[in-house]
């Protein structure tokens, strides 16, 4: 069965933010979680026990304690929530969490961010173009923070547009931030854009990204592997392509 | 589930003809129910949520808001409906699809044109032939406008053909036009075409398809990788083939 | 749901025959009740629906009415039934239809003849060796009608052996007549050969099968498709097997 | 649904004795079982029809009437079964047909005696090592009939293992004789070895192998396509493996 | 259905620790269960069948008694037992297998320690780095022994991987030993340094480990197939993998 299981109930939340970082193109969600709760000192709050998600442990170094490969980080003050995950996730487990997480929202009224790239190479320290689309009312919030949608039409896949799928189906609110990154390699810049230009005017949350791109090079070569993986794993990477180039 | 989710109320239709273009050979049907949205200004009238489709989300270009990559566009004043697709619709999605739409039929009597291409190559310049099947009683439409049966024996198969099964399964009207199409290529003047002689003189809806056939070239160049994935992914391309071809 | 739906309410049918015409080796069951059903001028009499058959929808040439691509066709006064399929049958799908077909039995009293082919190169012009086995009490048909059982063990594989096997399991009477057909061309004179001295004696029909000897060539190449596919696809392709080829 | 149909109400049998000669290694427990039923005239006593076994239909050379590919034989004076396979049986089918005679055991007490090679290559002329295991206290009688066990542990798999998988986990008795045969070819010798000091002391039953010994050459031969049909498909072919090979 | 199958009512446990030796990176914990199960004389104390896992018989060599493949061995003693598998476990039929014991510990209150191996070549004479991790209050004792869990963030999969999932979804206690091992070869001296720092002091037993050391090339050469086995076929080789690898 799968179930939300929080580990921190002194955690008190307040209709929260959720920023989503599943693997995907430019790994630019994994790494603007992994970023968000490193520097804003999230704690681990919850377990995500989700059928379809690799059977396996997590344990975090040095640290005895095994956990779940997805997880939630709370940053009370905040009200800021973060979907970590280790492992690669299918679409149809995403859909799955999406169920579970809204079961568990009618107490928290959590409203997600969902962060997605969309593969383009650019000239060496050129910025990403950033973009937002969404569904249940969140372009208001888009129009109020001046983060337009993309010029071209084009779908979001993988487990990042199974969410949105999920949203689009239900009615529910949901954003989606989607910002050029690299189709090839991990791609922190892109991610630092995400971050300063996106998840900050829309959560009203600064956070320094100064780490992000100073050491662009050193974490590009950390999850080289990672980004492999999700470039041949077509279906488990998050992406948004344009309708041009996907026809 | 799988329902036909209504985005515009105040559009009211009255026993409307759906024209559906999923994607198959030559990508006629999707060309020309793409055209017929734009030249008719047409308005995003349904999303439509089917289990089997791909969980993705789209965007269109300039909008803010997600909806499904398959979608009813509607044309009030002409009582037209046109079926538009940003994904491969597999033949069983296809029947998923099928049963919903008849579901909702019951209040709107809508009476569908299914659009196939037959691959055949033909001279630089030369018309394509056009052709028409049908089932519950279609056939006397078509001998009224003059559209004529193939000559030789044939399938349909695809998402189109599997709608067209579930309508002689079910014993309810259908028609579809079956133009000759490029194998390889998306091919616009196939396209203009089938709505020239086809869509119009059944439905007695005018649409200019000048654009169509000016426009050949860049449309061929812009469509071809979905052209290309269709010729590649049989089972999700839709098309008639002779029975002499196929044996 | 799979049925027979009957087209023709006003073909009455006493007790009769059903020949059986799945694809198989040298395409001879299909070629004998393609040409039965041309020369003794036979009626479309049912479409077959069965789960398990590809969802296509098939035209005749010059027709503009759709149908399945499995259908009966009767003649009412000769009391014989031709089961014709214009795609590849799956054994699963072969006992579905199995299933259906007796479900409607029980009125009709329907006494199947299937048609094999058995692998065997031959020399120019000479003729088929042909064998007769089956269930249920057929072997005395067979004995009176002069058609010995094939000298060495075999099996029958493919559609036709699935509904043989169908037989065995219930106990319903089922004739199997068994001719030596090319491996790997059609083969309208192994054809001919199971109509003459197979299908005439059994049934009491006498069908002319000049047309199938004198087109031969020009068969063979019309179907050569067909047949080529039937061969890839051992699985939906009908055929008998000694047990030495096999062991 | 999965049964035995007993063909022969005429024959009696009480607490027989079953030979299982299912193809696996070398074939010795096909040619054994081939050779029992041929040399002590054996009658067809029932057929299996079991959900997994291919979908076919067999004929014996010169017999019209149609069988099952897997077959019961039976010997009323020796009180014996032979199960006979024309046909590759997977592991479930095996379990599946464990079930529909354990079922049918209750009347009439069977106790099978299980034939598996163990592929080592011997010396020409060289006699074959034969070895015994069992469950359900099958020991004992081994142990009278002075057959050991193997030297060095070993796992029994393909539809052998099956059937004593569940032996073992249902608690039943059976007895699997283990000889030593030609992982490559069809192997009448050890088949012999398997009957003379193996089958003939635990049932006390006499059969002359001679002519498996003097046709050796030519059963190879004619059974060299199973044997390397069996070989490449390893999960329908039964076998023992030292522990030591496997590891 | 899956049980535990207790061979010997006769042994009594209280509240026992049971080591798991499922095949892995470097064989470790296949290697440290085969070596206690002899050192300690550890009796054959229970037969395990679960569904998914392969269904073959077992026999050990000069026995001829059939078992499973995967079984349970005790020392009344000392409390213990050892899981020991003579075939790969998937991550699903270790599930299975998880429920199964959890329903049994009701009653004995089984504390279990997995084993695992990490990936690391190592120089010539070098010892492995041994650790620990562990959930449901396992650290406590992992601290109380000295041995610290890995400095680095990773991941444990495949069949521990999956029970150490369970536990962590499950709230059980349960201890991990994640010892450095050749990723391509057995690694009897990662498996003494397993037992020797790891299972001796947190269950208190002390096991000469001489044989494991002296005989290392031998063992490595015995297993050497199993462990390409394993290697090839991830999914059913427990290991733990730190996150930097991974990504």
């Amino acid at each position: 069965m799968s179930r939300i299981e929080v580990l921190r109930e002194d955690v008190s939340l307040d209709a929260p933010t959720l920023i989503e970082g599943l693997p995907g193109v430019g790994l630019v969600g994994k790494l603007a979680t992994d970023h968000l709760s490193e520097a804003l000192d999230m704690c681990h709050y919850a377990n995500v026990h989700c059928d379809g998600l690799p059977p396996v442990a997590m344990y975090g170094g040095g640290d005895p304690d095994l956990s779940t490969p997805v997880r939630l980080y709370a940053d009370t003050e905040r009200d800021l929530l973060a979907l970590r995950s280790d492992v690669p996730v299918s679409p149809s487990a995403a859909i799955e969490f999406g169920g579970c997480l809204e079961g568990w929202y009618d107490e928290d009224r959590v409203t997600p961010i969902y962060l997605s790239g969309i593969g383009r190479e650019r000239e060496e320290g050129a910025a990403s173009d950033l973009f937002g689309v969404g569904t249940g009312g969140a372009s208001d919030r888009l129009a109020d923070t001046g983060i337009a949608p993309p010029p071209e039409s084009g779908l979001v896949s993988g487990p990042t547009g199974a969410l949105l799928s999920r949203a689009v189906r239900t009615g529910t609110t949901a954003t989606c931030l989607i910002v050029e990154a690299s189709p090839r390699f991990p791609d922190p810049e892109a991610s630092a854009r995400l971050i300063e230009d996106g998840v900050a005017p829309l959560t009203g949350v600064d956070v320094p990204v100064t780490d992000l791109r100073e050491h662009a090079a050193e974490i590009r070569q950390a999850k080289r592997r990672l980004a492999e993986r999700m470039q041949a794993a077509d279906e488990t990477s998050s992406q948004a392509r344009p309708l041009g180039m996907y026809q």
